[in-house]
């Protein structure tokens, strides 16, 4: 047979990709932007509030992302559906992709799922998303304009009952140079309580973006979260965006990341 | 605007894919099967003569994988395309990925080869090639059968004029383990003159697909390479698919890789 990788099929939820041709070398990537919950698979079982919460997607992610995007001219590209459905950021055998259960609530949609039901999540969500944001990266270097990967994420103030404290995390993969860059940065600036690996790490298999897409090719990267209270409506997003801007300018000019 | 990875566009040139509900673990990959130049590039310049040779592809590869896809029942992907239109084990920014120059060589189509020009060939030959591995790998992993990746080569007896006695080379990237089991069974077999990281290593940049393919998702995986004098015809290369087939399936069963 003809190897067939068409994005586009029907029921197909590729991502969506914003100025692409953006003069900066960031990706900005944004794997839990949606709370969508689109046929065939609905809203799981789960109430409307749960559908809002943190365990749907990443509140605020997507608008801290865009503005970062705008304020420093590069792309952004970000899902369609939510990490309930399937989570971009997991590989298909991982516990994570197609959670049974996010913090301390069950998500009944996914507890019967069979073979068949992750194949057809992968193939229409994790597929169109893994093939659009590589061909995005390859293309870059193929134009000899190296891309430097950044994730953007949310976490809960509240995780299990227990408070965090920290409100901005930077999380590296195998290489740490750009993202000790940003801590510098971050640090510098002293607007925010920022941590290196809080509140998670490689350790706990959240980097899958990073170790598929700019590992390989040697790419600077790293993964930003922020504390959803901080980037709790539109204001808050755009205030926060021109806060971290200068500290990623910074931190790229710093280590000579930039293109 | 929609992310579009639609490999099967006018002019592009995907990879073809055997057996793909093969029973094995293994998938064969097979970078260099093809001489094939088409239009719009059409022979580069070279003789008819060079285009039969180890520069445009590797002889006698496209026949030992079939063999060894067939004897073990695995699946089989191979590209289309000649590797100096475009070298799919390279990333888009590698000299090798349009080379100049290849071993004696030069490649007078690539000579003058624009920023264009390199781009319009990833689109066409790598992009399909490395979504249609992604998608057969991803598919597997979301069924529950996590693959083994095995890419098969052939290189030349005589390069730059020095004879080489390695028959049988097998290659690691970052996880050694399955490429020492092929040798360690090789060895025990005793035809072929069996080396690790022989004629090459992954210090040559010869692993890309490996590092972008199997690492990522933590998969079993090795490249082998075989002297191409020995698979010089369709005997050879069945007669070497018989002698190897058994050293895979003992490899494979020796460190419990199999599915």
């Amino acid at each position: 047979m003809r190897a067939d990788a068409n994005s586009d099929a029907p029921g197909n939820h590729p991502p969506v990709i914003e100025n692409e041709t953006g003069a900066s070398p960031v990706i900005f990537v944004c794997e839990h932007a949606s709370n969508a919950m689109p046929e065939p698979w609905g809203n799981l079982g789960l109430t409307p509030e749960q559908t809002r919460a943190h365990i749907a997607w990443d509140p605020g992610a997507l608008g801290l992302a865009r503005g970062l995007a705008q304020r420093l001219d590069a792309t952004l590209i970000h899902a369609t559906v939510s990490r309930l459905i399937y989570d971009c950021n997991r590989a298909p055998d991982m516990p994570g992709a197609m959670p049974l259960r996010s913090e301390v609530h069950d998500i009944p949609g996914n507890a019967q799922i069979d073979a068949n039901a992750r194949l057809a999540r992968t193939r229409a969500v994790y597929l169109p998303w893994a093939n659009a944001l590589h061909n995005l990266i390859a293309t870059r270097i193929a134009q000899g304009r190296r891309p430097t990967i950044i994730t953007i994420h949310s976490f809960t103030p509240v995780f299990h009952g227990k408070p965090r404290s920290v409100e901005f995390g930077i999380i590296h993969d195998a290489d740490p140079q750009l993202a000790q860059a940003i801590l510098t940065a971050a640090r510098a600036q002293g607007r925010l309580n920022a941590q290196l690996n809080e509140p998670y790490s490689a350790a706990d298999d959240v980097t899958h973006t990073l170790r598929l897409h700019a590992t390989p090719y040697g790419l600077p990267n790293a993964m930003l979260e922020l504390r959803n209270d901080l980037i709790a409506d539109s204001a808050a997003e755009a205030a926060m965006a021109d806060s971290l801007a200068p500290v990623l300018a910074a931190a790229l000019g710093a280590k000579d990341l930039a293109a």
